[in-house]
């Protein structure tokens, strides 16, 4: 339906309509349990990428597909400017839920449906993306095609990134037909906002609707590596010990304990450990395992860092092991636009609904856009917290909610 | 070569016969690095038993082999009285090394020798015994031979014992020709001494030459599971965390704390742990790992092991998981005879080697037979402690004197 800007009325979200897209394009790759599985380039994600194309296309947005596969369909404005963006991923993890991603790019769908139905038009062009390979389950790194649709990762780098199958980005997107001609890296975008469902607690547990999200913390992966001397746990007083296993449970209390004293919004996770030679009776000779710092201050988790460095240097000391790490990942914080995250909590507030601002534990397209543009997101909860999850979920009239934001938001941006 | 009684003289261990047969033995099962994998049962334990017992009729000892396969040879005696036994076991671990169980075997033959050669004849028999599966690696339990050998463990349910490849050992035991004939759980010993190899660091670590082995520690193992909520290490705050993975770590650094505390000798190992989903940014829902808990004195080892219990379910309650347990091992100390740990030191100093007492860390059959006869044990030192372990070395020195202590301990018992 082509937008009748001469019936102008105040745009309405058809939550229905926003739901059974959400529904539809969640049957293609479904898994037991409500969930998703389309990883990135799969032909699970060619067939979903194909539905939103042709919703794309039945709105009549300009649809462009650039070399890393990334689409973005246009709803012309009033102006030739640059386009007030949303959008997100369409990929999901092996284990994934129908929201996560597909709820920003679907939303931002349905912004475009409400206008057209309401016959309002902007006076910037609005469009609606959906990025390549966000998750980073098949290829690495993850936020993939937002990376290269902003410049900062060259395109034939990010297409010669073999995945977990061995095979290529380029030859999947080859392969799956969505190695577009449009050209990646000399993008201009006017703002980018992103809808997206928290993947926490914290809106739920606080009983809030909106999260204006303020930034994305900075992220630190270490992986630590302890090797000490296996012996019989019968046989070897404590004293003749040098115990790999002991050295990874002090290093896991104390990156813990450390939260409670580190300004912030101080994160710290011990989720991967693997004991060698991994039996009852014998005193563990290699333990390796990964401590996850999240910090919202650069500074704070700068310190984080060094703290648990110095900190395990000293106990593989005192235990007489060898200790080496090795840095997984390493990304600043982020912060989004002031006036970006100040628009979502008027808005959230003009429809009545409760906002608070926070930050983004996860990362997402958005952050890489804040290098190009104003840019920011705006959260609905996640009940119980869970995504990567085919129990993810996210209430109907919390949809409703982000979604009105997101309408205002992207007319706001627009004017 | 029958025994001369009438050119009795000072009997003396032939190091080199000792050392002929330990390499000779260490052949059959031979594995990569100089180790032994003679599983309980398989067919390089029958040609293992097969090889031994050659020798003992070579020595002209009455052998029998009773319903569980444990195979004793017997020196008359001048009386017709219970004999003094020794002996040990010749199954391996997988890995295992080629002193552990067989040096006790094979001493006790050179025992045996050295008597002959130096033509003394003793009042009480002589009896030099392996018992079938010390080990446990393939059926459980451990020391499974002397345990139906002392009574304990009735036949039947000894052979009805399913493998870790689902046969039986009463199958197996008929398979390789080892169900004798001879009844067993009605043995009369007169007492039971091992010479046995430390399996631990103390004696080398100390400079000592033989340990009077005063008795076998108490042991308890527990495997807790620990069951959390798996939520994403960036979107989840930590006051709204249930980690299981955080109460294994607190629980490992209990335990060795709580060594520095309790009096006896006492040990905690946590040696094997599991996190699920085991992922860098997943908060773990689940955590199972082992504590391994042993101390020389029951009372000590009974208060650490509720201490544990009141500690892991303290700070389960306090980060919001579900705690289990079930207790996979639980051994009472084991006392050794004074009379026999007192001569073991006497015999010891006699022959100008340094001695010191100390508990086993490792179960052996000696703590069987001590429910039935006076027993003991002989340690013998373990370069760097290691044991079931292709590397396992004691030097031939430390066998020599270690043989020297059995013979005159056995001349004593006997007289």
């Amino acid at each position: 339906m082509k937008p009748d800007h001469t019936l102008q009325r105040p745009a309405r979200i058809d939550l229905p309509r926003l739901l059974r897209r959400i529904a539809a394009l969640a049957e293609v790759g479904a898994i037991d349990g409500g969930g998703v599985c389309r990883l990135a380039l799969t032909d699970e994600d060619r067939m979903g990428r194909d539905l939103v194309v042709s919703w794309m296309r039945e709105l009549g947005l300009s649809v462009s597909i650039d070399g890393i596969g990334n689409v973005v369909g246009v709803r012309a404005g009033q102006e030739d400017l640059p386009p007030v963006m949303t959008g997100s991923h369409i990929d999901t993890v092996r284990t994934g839920g129908r929201y996560d991603g597909n709820l920003g790019v679907l939303a931002g769908l349905e912004v475009m449906a409400a206008l057209d139905d309401a016959g309002i038009a902007t006076r910037r062009p609005l469009a609606v993306a959906f990025f390549t390979n966000e998750e980073g389950a098949r290829f690495a790194p993850d936020m993939m095609g937002s990376l290269v649709f902003q410049g900062d990762l060259p395109l034939q780098q990010a297409l010669d990134t073999r995945g977990i199958d061995g095979t290529t980005v380029g030859e999947n997107l080859a392969r799956i037909g969505y190695d577009g001609p449009a050209p990646a890296g000399q993008n201009r975008v006017h703002a980018f906002v992103e809808l997206h469902v928290e993947q926490g607690p914290v809106l739920e547990h606080e009983d809030v609707t909106i999260g204006a999200v303020t930034g994305v913390q900075g992220i630190h992966w270490t992986e630590f590596t302890v090797e000490g001397t296996s012996n019989h746990a019968g046989t070897t007083p404590m004293r003749l010990r040098h115990d790999a296993g002991i050295v990874a449970a002090r290093i896991a209390c104390f990156v813990r304990d450390l939260t409670r004293e580190l300004g912030g919004a101080p994160l710290a996770t011990v989720g991967q450990v693997q004991f060698f030679p991994n039996l009852v009776n014998v005193i563990p000779n290699r333990a390796v395992f990964t401590v996850d710092l999240r910090n919202t201050e650069g500074p704070v988790l700068a310190d984080a860092v060094q703290r648990t460095l110095a900190y395990a240097m000293d106990v593989a000391k005192a235990e007489g092991v060898r200790l080496s790490h090795r840095t997984l990942a390493d990304f600043a914080p982020v912060a989004f636009d002031e006036g970006v995250v100040a628009r979502v909590e008027s808005i959230a507030r003009r429809h009545g609904h409760s906002v608070r601002r926070m930050p983004s534990g996860a990362g997402h397209d958005a952050q890489i856009l804040a290098r190009m543009c104003p840019a920011g997101m705006v959260f609905v909860p996640s009940v119980a917290g869970l995504s990567h999850n085919v129990a993810e979920l996210t209430h109907d009239h919390d949809i409703q909610a982000g979604a009105d934001v997101l309408l205002d938001l992207m007319l706001e941006l627009a004017a």
